[in-house]
């Protein structure tokens, strides 16, 4: 798996798995508390994986994630208040993607992916897109294609049913919950300790935000609905419907 | 109604007001096509007249409409290749929305709601609260309250129901639909000509996004779904449900 | 007059107007006190009105109105301290107007023409204009025009001569004076009071300009000078003269 | 003189007159084409020397002189288009003015005055101070002020009769004329050329811009106007009577 | 040691670590190619492993690496034109340690410390800092401190003469030579192919850089210097000694 | 000599020296102080005097010096917090580096040269040049060259020793010491106060920058090192030196 890791390469194996046109994907993520359960990296360390397995199977690479992401807000992520959340102002985001993407076509990169793993990276995520795209067509690279996905969006209903039983608090509220622990439980159980998940309710917003947020709407545990039901397995099954998901659609999307 | 229009107001008028605690409305557009069948300002037009009622309602005010927003997405409306389409960068939408609540503050507002029209200026708008936040904060402005809200969030399942009869596309390709189109036959009849909808099912698209978009996934009207079954009646209905809706939110929020 | 507005066109109508080469007309404003008589948009008003007469002699399109603009300066405006005027930082106004051009530009559009309600957005229209023409270039665009004027550089001696009698107190201090009430009063009535109007000679300053401004130099009507004599008829005039003058510079300039 | 000039002093000597409130004043010029017949440098060298006289009087310091400029406007300084005109972005004259003004704050210098000598910079300048006010309200400094002036704001009429006979052509057109060649001639012969002075009538152009800007309405010279009947006595006068008029502005506002 | 790595801790531990003091140490690498016989990512990992050695002695903690840094200069890093070497804007590189900076005084950490592991870094590094600071004194912190170290500048001269036995090639042409090489066989023999060292003499340049940079001028290798010396047993010399030396210079300094 | 001076030629002139393929150097200076016994200025005289001359010998011309740098370190230049040393944000400073080098290229230039005297100019000069080829590049320009150097990279050793005598402190506690102030002495004896050095051993720094920096650190005078031992002689040598080295040196890279 080892070979699809961009850093992990010299440069001369690099640059001949670009020439021979190798699409690269790089994971999304943020620093961000995800409750007392589990450590603040999942959304980094979980595009990474998707990324990595998705790479060995289209024979594409994987390029550093980008560890630090946008401001979480209180209904998906619990809110930029909380300790550990460490975040970017959007212009920051939009910035380093991008300037990475300027720089994968310089050394040939055609096809670019961003797999993103943390909800409030998107609308920075596609204007960093459309910058870099922006500046490449003024260096007359009109060939540089770009595809961004965020991995839970390739989730089907049957796994969801499989997993939730019906009872599923639909994505909005799915931080910190059964969906990234059952992933993290079987990608990095070292980091997830199940006796620590506070079992509550799923968070339950007005159809608005308010700033400054109010830190009382935010379960204590930071978590917006409850971890109790994830298991390893699911982790397996998630990820596996997401690998073939993510696969097939850039085989497609590349053709 | 006249007298909720911060622009035509005089200034000792509003400054009145302003000292009396009224709310501050923003309501945030786009230029943007919406099919051959309807003008290109339905995101303006829409949420400026919720907010002059809403306004109405709640002793509010309303400030001019940012009538230029974010780049469309194709997923969303249509993609930022069509004619008319007329988008700002997003550092751009960001610095806009600070720039008017930064001011609005130094007038003394304390209480601000945005209300968005055009779902991709949401991320640049949040962003835009938080920038103005956070100076405020430097200037010792630490009470100053802001909510961000799209009108189309307090649309209840009853109103869908009694309007799609069970056919409800999803709001994700609501662009130029039904809902859009209704509301403008009820609120600028002048500005929609029935006879031109295009009548084509709802646009299908892959669980990611790809740029350069692919003109061809967007349906040759430009609009998402059909608007075939908008009706003037519906939109009668839609504007009372989100005219109350958010009343009383703000009311609640504001308490 | 309507099919002059952008934004009340469908988009299939926009792009053949485009097509066939119409000039689009940008009406660049501000939000800020008119004094005690008037509303807070004449900025906004006066060039839309005249942009949207000009585009019907000229066979031109209007996009919507800039409705927020630069700081407005104590000696041009009555200063940026008062209530209701709200003002967009310098980069703020640049970004907009550089990007408003650069989507005109890849409809299509090859001539564009900023109208300029409020003086202290001149330098900042300026280099709005040439960054866009400088991204414009990079991307091959070599025969982009565009033109920036303000409608009261249009007003000849004759007609200040003739509502003036003689006592013109010059440009600098015409804010929320004769020639705006005048033009508001035959344009909007509604929106005007000469009742509040204060009778106070015309407001004098030193060749310098202070920063904190002094409040005390600013006549407390936020007025520069009096719009005692303001008439609808001399409104009916300025607004002909302005309207002729441009419609045939316009020609000229790109014929 | 000498010991007006901030750049000549030890920091101990710089420090203690700034204790003792000592204003400071800056050039603000531009590498400006003016015409076959003089160097490109009158935009520095001459607010420069009214600065240092002015700082003289007044008991004042003088900090290095900007040295490259917002772009020439056609209108008022032949166009950007010309060789040897060096001018940066708007943004970037914002910036320099206000990291030069919060470092002077830093010093603890509480007056400052930006000498103007290219009116392209006016509006550039303003923002630049904007800015450095709202910045040093957030570190808590809140008796900085800050003077902009443009040096021929304080030629007076009587002056203007003396030099021109009736025939002065408006200070639009001044741009490498009789104004600036004379004091070129007083304060720097060496740096004019009296023979190769292009005598053509005024330049005239219509009451709006055109971007890109026709190079046809610049005369060839680049100059807007004749120098021809420049002197160094003139020059002498103007010096004279701007360093009076300026000294004397200042310990009035400083007061 | 996994404890001292932020990104693996929950939040309660994290905000119990902070409440009690813990400095935060954070890497700050790059993605750069060095050499046909090594990864690409030293500057990440050498740091990292660093970091962690170091918060292991100090009770401090440690931030995720920053993976992308600034443009390799062909001097010191071979030039940002090598394949690979992938590369932010110096303003990127600033806003990154900004913000992160501004997060972690949010969260109530007072001592952090930025451990370079790319030289090209450091003046952006040292620019982020400075507007942390800032925005952090606006907002009435002014106790956070924070040290810029990189890691090389703690190996002393009897180090460099154990290695090196009188032949040290000087700092500016380390890249990708014995230093980063033996650092690298000790801590992740994995990532490094001693057979594909290209064993030449060190690059020479002139005083001067040149841009475009002249590619000649790097060795093909990508290396400023031959690997060949590069012993694991020298890389866990330096990593002790610089492990021990910044761990008690942070005691010092932080005292 | 004049005759290098862009700022003192007509525009006639330049162009013609342009044409026919004059390289253009640019002193980078900054306003720093220097000790007591010093002008705040070295680092502009000293880069202009040795830019002239090499103009003088290559056939170049010279620009405007920038007067202004980036903020001075501790370790190098005693520290931001000194009365006197007025500095930019990083970013300005590759502004003005940037937009400088862009008009360079519309005149026609195509060699330029960046001659520092502030160490802490030199990221931000390279991060300006880099930004600067970029839009060159797409303007279609490819050709244009640029050079950076610090004129203290070409003193060699045979001159060190000649003034030092073996007791060289290094570059980097050279500040405000012999170095500069025998290049002072030599060309502005009128700027230099030999009778107010202090002479104190050259100032000993941690293998780490501290910010805020420790005042305490930096000597009461603002210098590194003594300048007791300066000598006009030895400035003059030293100008000989760089001179000759930076001529020849130019002359061989614009080859």
């Amino acid at each position: 798996m080892n070979q699809v890791r961009i850093a992990e390469l010299a440069w001369p194996v690099y640059a001949e798995r670009v020439g021979s046109g190798a699409p690269v994907l790089i994971p999304v993520g943020a620093l961000e508390q995800h409750g007392p359960h589990m450590s603040m990296n999942p959304d980094v360390l979980l595009p990474t994986a998707i990324a990595e397995r998705v790479a060995a199977d289209i024979g594409g690479l994987v390029a550093p994630a980008i560890a630090y992401g946008y401001k979480s807000q209180q209904k998906s992520g619990g809110g930029n208040h909380m300790p550990g959340t460490t975040s970017l102002d959007g212009s920051t985001v939009t910035s380093i993607i991008r300037d990475v993407l300027r720089e994968l076509a310089r050394h040939g990169v055609r096809k670019a992916v961003l797999i993103n793993g943390h909800y409030e990276n998107s609308a920075f995520i596609t204007e960093g897109v459309d910058l870099a795209l922006r500046e490449l067509r003024w260096d007359g690279i009109v060939d540089f294609r770009c595809i961004i996905l965020s991995y839970w969006d390739f989730i089907d209903q049957a796994t969801i049913d499989a997993i939730y039983q019906g009872d599923f608090p639909g994505w909005a509220v799915e931080h910190g919950g059964v969906l990234e622990t059952s992933l993290m439980l079987h990608l990095h159980p070292d980091l997830v300790d199940m006796s620590l998940v506070h079992d509550h309710p799923p968070a339950v917003f007005p159809p608005y935000d308010v700033f400054p947020i109010k830190p009382e709407w935010t379960p204590a545990s930071g978590c917006l609905s409850s971890a109790k039901r994830a298991r390893a397995e699911h982790g397996e099954l998630i990820l596996r419907v997401c690998v073939q998901g993510i696969s097939g659609a850039l085989q497609t999307a590349f053709d």
